[in-house]
């Protein structure tokens, strides 16, 4: 796939909810996943498949997401850039709020190799 | 300015070729700057405006400009992403190359604090 059919089918799968969909079809082995912000006790930096679909898990089976926007993408290189406003309940405690961030992915090989999430803490 | 008018505002600067101008419009006094690698010798980081002026200025120096397209922008929370597609010749080695670039920024009270620039080497 070209960088623009990766990032097209990205927005596609993430717009109907399916983002392990999305990490199963488009991420390299050898993805690096990066956060804002480090959780408590943890990384910023999630490296490998394994340990970002395990994060993915951990998102899904923590949040409700009532509804989501997914905009997007712009491409330049090997670089896109997409924006998720989700309305979401973080069901540990029961705290609905607005997740609104910018994601960058890198593409290689018609791979993502790296993404980054911008969003205010 | 609300984040959308400093990112439509700097689109708009950008494409008509007005970089010093959109700086000086909308960066913080502490603005920092983040390039995807760092210079021979120097830092991936610029921190203040007159750093990131005089980035700019050697940028603006050694590069012709034949042409360029800005995308965006995507706003999403406190940020907003743009991409910059630039037909340039690099002056000291006359060298002529496409610069395409994913930029992310962020914007608080109104001033642009953050900008990181994601591009192949």
């Amino acid at each position: 796939m070209t960088i623009q059919e990766v990032a097209d089918t990205l927005v596609k799968l993430c717009s109907e909810g399916k983002f392990q969909e999305a990490t199963e079809a488009l991420y390299s082995p050898d993805i690096v996943s990066m956060e804002a912000a480090a959780p408590p006790g943890g990384s910023r930096e999630s490296k490998g498949l394994a340990a970002v679909k395990a994060k993915g898990e951990w998102w899904v089976a923590n949040h409700e997401v009532h509804g989501a926007t997914v905009e997007g993408p712009l491409v330049a290189g090997a670089h896109f850039a997409v924006t998720f406003k989700m309305d979401v309940t973080f069901k540990p405690q029961s705290k609905r709020f607005t997740l609104e961030e910018v994601a960058v992915y890198k593409v290689v090989d018609g791979k993502i190799v790296y993404e980054e999430f911008f969003y205010a803490m």
